[in-house]
C-alpha cells in the first residue's frame, strides 16, 4: 500500500523540555504521544474552515522554563517547622514544584500553562511520608492558619487543587502510595490515597503471587484518566470509571476510610452495611479536601477475569431508539454490562473516523440499510464478571437492541475503543499546538429528563459557530445515566473560553441535570452548585465545613462553593 | 388421622378488648393469630423445664383499659394553635391515642404494656394532612420549643418514637399515605412516608391498571414487619427487607427525598448518581427523626415477576461450611439471590420444627447422611429478577453448595418459610401470655470477623441458663453479611430483661460488629453507639444536629445518642 504523502501537521514527537510549562501540561508520560489520524485532521480543517497552512507552525507550546511570579510567603521558621515534621527533603519551594501542583487538566489550566501563567501557587509543596505526617501537618496548619490542599495525580478537571490562598500543597503520590493490605476473605484492599490506577491494578491482578490470595483481583475503577489519577482523587471527587455500569462509582466501591481533619481523625469500619445513623463514608466521599485529608481507604475488590469478557457493538437508526434500548437493558434485571457507551450522532460520526469504521465496506452497507450519517448512533460495550452471566447479558442486550432496530456491529469497534480508551486525551496537546481547544463537561440525568438536557445543552454548545459537540452516555443505572459533552473549537483565548464554558454550565444548571456525575465540583463548577442543589442543601455542606474545619484551612477558597464570595454564585434564570 | 388430643395451652383466639393495653401490644390485626405448633410447644417445655401446668393460665395479658398517668401538659391555647394548623379532628389528647404512639414492638415495650405502664407519652397526637401541615407544625414547635416525634406504624424495635420529653407525636400514617406519582420512564414511585408496605406493594403490583404503566412493579422491600411498617420507618431507620441481598437495603432503594427541618426543607433530586459533594440522601436516611420529618420519598421500582422466582434450600454439615459457601456465592459475580438466609445449628433445629421437616422421612435420611442435629445448617432462599438470570443463579448456587458438602433440600422449605415470613412474630403474644420472652438483636459484620461475632455474642446469650439463642445471616454482600440473634427465655421481669439485653449489646459492641445492620439505633441502642462508631464520628452527627435542629426539638432525648446524658454511654472494655 502506497504511503500517504499528503500533508500532516508537525505533531510533537519530542518530550517536553524538563522544567518547562509544557512538562506540566503534557498528558501522559514525556515520551508518550498519540496524534489525530488523517480522518480527524481532515474533519477539523473542514469544520473549522482551516487549511494545511494553519497547521504548519505550532504556537503557544509552553516550552519555556517555568517561572512563578509570587515568591513563597513562608518564613524560614515555617519551612524549618515543616521540615521538622516531614524531613527537609520533603519540603519544596522551587518554582517548578510549586507550579506543578496547582493545576489539573481542564482547558483553563492548559491554556494558562501554555501562556506561562501560574496563578495560585502554594507557598510550599510537602510530601508526607505517612498518615502521622499528615496528622502533624494538619495540626500545625490549623494552629498557624495555613491553608492545606491535597494533590493527587493532577488530572482533575475542576480546578480542585488550586491553592487560591497559598499555603501547602500536600503531594500524596510521592510516598503515600502503598497497598497496606489485601484481605482475601473480605475481598478488600486497604491502600494509601496516592497510589495511581495502573500500579494498584497490576498489584491486584497479581494478588496470588504478591499477597498469597486465592484469586486475581481488579479494582473495577477505570476512568479515562486511569494512567494519571490516584485513588485519593477518585474518592474525594466521587469519580466513576468507564466500567461503572457494572462495578459502580467510587462511592459504591469504597467500604471504609480514614481522614485526618482539624478536629481529629474520621474513621469508618469495613462492614458492608449498617443502620447506625447517617452514612459518614458518604459525607467524606466527594468532600474534595474541604473537610479533611484522605489517608487510607479500603476498597471492595472484584475478580480479575478478562477472559470472560463479551464484547458487542450496535448501530441504531437514531438517538431516541438507542436511548430507549439502553433504558430497557438497564431496567431488565438480567445483570448489567460493564463498559456501556452510547454515542449521539455527532460523536458516532467522529467515532467512526477514530475507530476505523469510516472508509471500510461497513459504511456503505450501513447507509444502504438506513443507518444514516449524523442520525445513526453507536452503542459499544462489554461485560465483566462470571462467564455465563456475561453470555446471558450479551444475549439479552442483543435481543433488545434488535427490537429497537439496531444492527449488530460485532466486538471490533469495542476493541478499537479499548485500545484508545486511556490514550485519546493525548491528542489534546497536538490540537492545542494549533489553537484548537478540546474540553469536556458532564452531568447526571434521569431518563425522563435526558432528551431535554441533551438537546438544550447541545443547543448552547452549538450556538458558537464552528464548534463540534459530541455527546455520549457512559454510566448507566436503572433510573438514568450521565451525559458527557465534548466540545472542540478553534479558540485560544482564555477569557473567550471561560465565557463559553460558563454558558454551557448555565445550560446544564437550567436543564435540571446535576452539575456533575463524576468529575466533582472543585472551584470551576462551584458558582453553579448552590442554584443546582439548593441553598438549604448547600447549608448542610457548610455546617459540616464549620464542624471539620472551623479555621477554613482545608482546601479553602471556593471549593464546593463552601466559602465562595456571594457575587460569584450563578443562578439559572 | 386421629386428632391430637394432647394438651395445648389456651392460646388467645379473641381480639384484644378495644381501648386496652393489649390492643396496642398485639402484633397483627385484631383478629389475626398464629400459634406455636406442637413441636415448638414441646421444645419450650423441654428447654425451660416447664410442664403443661405452667401453660394453663395466661398472665399479664394487658387486657385492662389503657390509662395514662401523666396528663397532657399542653394548654388550651397550644391545643387551639395546633387545631388551627391541622384541624381540630386531627389533634388527640385521649389516653389511648397518647399511649398508642409512644412504643414500638421491642420486648421492653411489650413488657411495659403488659404491666400497664405508659412511660413518655406525648402531650398530643397530631395527624398532619400533608407536607404543608408538617412544615407549619415544625415551625410552631421550633418557635415554642415543643418536641416533635414522628410515628409511623409502631413496629420499631429501638424505642425510637418514645416521647421522652413529651410534645407532639406526629402520626404519619393517618393521612400522609398517598402514592403521589409513579414514573414508568424512570421506574420510580414518589410516596408519602405514612404508607404501609402492603398497600404500597399492591398499588405497584397493579401499576398497569392504576397508573397506566407498562409493567407491574414491586418495591423490593419486605422486612419481617412488612404488614405493620411504613415507608417512612424503613427510610429513617436504614431498614432492610428480607430480599435485600438482591434489592438492597432501603438506602439503596431511595432515589430522592424531602424532609421538613427547623431550618427549612431539605430536598434532593431524583437522579441516580452525582458528584456534587457529600451525599445528602445518605445523611438524612438513618437520621431517625432527629434532623427532620420525612414528608416525601422517591423509590426505585423493580419489575414484579414472582413467576420467575426459583426457590432452593440446602442443608450443610456445619455452620463453617455454610458460611464459606455463602461467601463464595456472594463473591462469584453471577448475580445475587433475593431471599438468602443461612441458619445456624440452633436455629436450624427450630426451623425444622416450624417448617415441618422434623417428623418427616427427610429427618432420618439427613442424620444417616451425616447432617446431624445441632450441627447441620439450613440455607434457604429464592431468586428475583429476570427468569434466565434466576435459573443461572440457582444453578451456580447449587454447584457451590454441593462443593461445600451440602444436600439440596428442594424449594419446599423456602415455601414454608415464605408462608410464615410475616406472621411468625404473631406467636410472641402467645409466648408472652405464659411469661416467655422472645426478642431479637442484630448487627452487621464482615466475613473475616463473622465467626468471632457469632460465637462471642452467642456465648453471652447462653450465659443465662435455659435460654434459646437462634442465629442467622439473612442480608448478604460480597464483603460480609448481618447476624441476627433471636433469644427466647422464660423471663417476665423488665429489669432482668434490660440487664440481659444490655449484656448482649455489650457483647456486640466488643465484638467489632456494627450496633445494627437494619433496625437502627433509637434510644435503646444509643448508649452503645459512641463507643462503636467512635467519638469523632458521633461528633459529625452532633454537628448536623446543631445545624438542623438548634433548639433540640426533633425527636429529642437520646435518639442516635445525640443528646444522651454522658453517664448513660456504655463503653466496651
Amino acid at each position: 500500500m502506497a504511503r500517504d504523502e499528503r500533508f500532516m501537521p508537525p505533531w510533537t514527537e519530542s518530550p517536553p523540555p524538563p522544567g518547562s510549562f509544557r512538562s506540566i501540561l503534557k498528558w501522559g508520560g514525556p515520551t508518550e504521544f498519540k496524534h489525530p489520524n488523517r480522518r480527524l485532521y481532515e474533519l477539523m480543517k473542514q469544520v473549522f474552515g482551516l487549511t494545511d497552512d494553519d497547521f504548519r507552525a505550532r504556537t503557544n507550546t509552553g516550552e519555556m522554563p517555568v517561572a512563578v511570579q509570587q515568591p513563597s510567603r513562608f518564613t524560614a521558621e515555617t519551612l524549618a517547622d515543616l521540615a521538622a515534621i516531614v524531613g527537609e527533603e520533603n519540603v519544596k519551594v522551587d518554582d517548578w514544584s510549586r507550579a506543578s501542583v496547582c493545576y489539573g487538566k481542564t482547558m483553563v489550566d492548559v491554556m494558562r500553562l501554555r501562556a506561562g501563567v501560574i496563578e495560585n501557587p502554594p507557598d510550599a509543596v510537602v510530601d508526607p511520608r505517612n498518615a502521622d505526617d499528615v496528622r502533624r501537618l494538619v495540626e500545625y496548619c490549623n494552629e498557624h492558619r495555613i491553608p492545606i490542599v491535597a494533590f493527587g495525580a493532577g488530572s482533575g478537571v475542576t480546578q480542585g487543587s488550586e491553592c487560591v490562598r497559598g499555603g501547602i500543597s500536600l503531594r500524596m503520590s510521592t510516598h503515600m502510595k502503598r497497598i497496606l493490605s489485601v484481605d482475601p476473605v473480605n475481598q478488600t484492599a486497604t491502600v494509601e490515597p496516592g497510589i495511581y490506577g495502573p500500579e494498584l491494578e497490576q498489584m491486584l491482578n497479581e494478588a496470588p503471587e504478591r499477597f498469597g490470595a486465592p484469586h486475581r483481583y481488579t479494582c473495577g475503577h477505570f476512568p479515562q484518566s486511569f494512567e494519571y489519577s490516584s485513588v485519593g482523587g477518585w474518592v474525594v471527587t466521587r469519580g466513576a470509571g468507564q466500567n461503572s455500569t457494572y462495578y459502580g462509582k467510587i462511592e459504591h466501591l469504597v467500604i471504609s476510610q480514614k481522614y485526618v481533619t482539624p478536629v481529629g481523625d474520621v474513621v469508618t469500619v469495613d462492614i458492608p452495611a449498617k443502620a447506625t445513623g447517617p452514612d459518614i463514608d458518604q459525607i467524606m466521599i466527594g468532600s474534595e479536601g474541604a473537610y479533611g485529608i484522605l489517608v487510607e481507604v479500603t476498597l471492595k475488590l472484584y475478580r480479575y477475569a478478562p477472559e470472560n469478557r463479551r464484547r458487542f457493538s450496535f448501530v441504531f437508526r437514531d438517538w431516541e431508539s438507542g436511548v430507549e434500548a439502553c433504558r430497557e437493558i438497564m431496567q431488565g434485571e438480567f445483570g448489567f454490562p460493564s463498559v456501556f457507551r452510547l454515542s449521539d450522532p455527532e460523536e458516532t460520526d467522529v467515532a467512526f473516523k477514530l475507530y476505523g469504521v469510516e472508509g471500510t465496506p461497513l459504511e456503505p452497507i450501513l447507509a444502504w440499510l438506513g443507518y444514516k450519517p449524523m442520525e445513526r448512533c453507536l452503542l459499544l460495550g462489554h461485560t465483566d464478571g462470571d462467564k455465563d452471566l456475561g453470555k446471558l447479558i450479551q444475549r439479552k442486550i442483543r435481543r433488545i437492541c434488535r427490537r429497537h432496530g439496531a444492527l449488530y456491529a460485532t466486538g471490533y469497534v469495542t476493541k478499537r475503543w479499548e485500545h484508545g480508551r486511556f490514550r485519546d486525551p493525548y491528542m489534546r496537546e497536538d490540537l492545542g499546538d494549533f489553537g484548537i481547544m478540546l474540553d469536556t463537561l458532564e452531568c447526571g440525568v434521569n431518563w425522563a429528563n435526558l432528551h431535554h438536557v441533551w438537546s438544550s445543552v447541545r443547543e448552547v454548545c452549538h450556538a458558537r459557530p464552528g464548534t463540534v459537540c459530541m455527546s455520549h452516555a457512559s454510566h448507566f443505572y436503572p433510573q438514568g445515566t450521565n451525559l458527557y459533552f465534548i466540545f472542540i473549537a478553534r479558540m485560544d483565548d482564555l477569557e473567550e473560553y471561560k465565557a463559553y464554558q460558563a454558558s454551557i454550565l448555565d445550560a446544564i444548571q437550567r436543564s435540571g441535570a446535576t452539575m456533575s456525575h463524576h468529575h466533582g465540583i472543585g472551584r470551576m463548577t462551584a458558582p453553579w452548585l448552590e442554584a443546582q442543589i439548593g441553598t438549604n442543601q448547600l447549608n448542610v455542606f457548610r455546617a459540616l465545613k464549620r464542624h471539620f474545619d472551623p479555621n477554613d484551612i482545608m482546601n479553602p477558597g471556593g471549593t464546593l462553593a463552601l466559602d465562595l464570595p456571594e457575587d460569584e454564585a450563578r443562578s439559572a434564570t
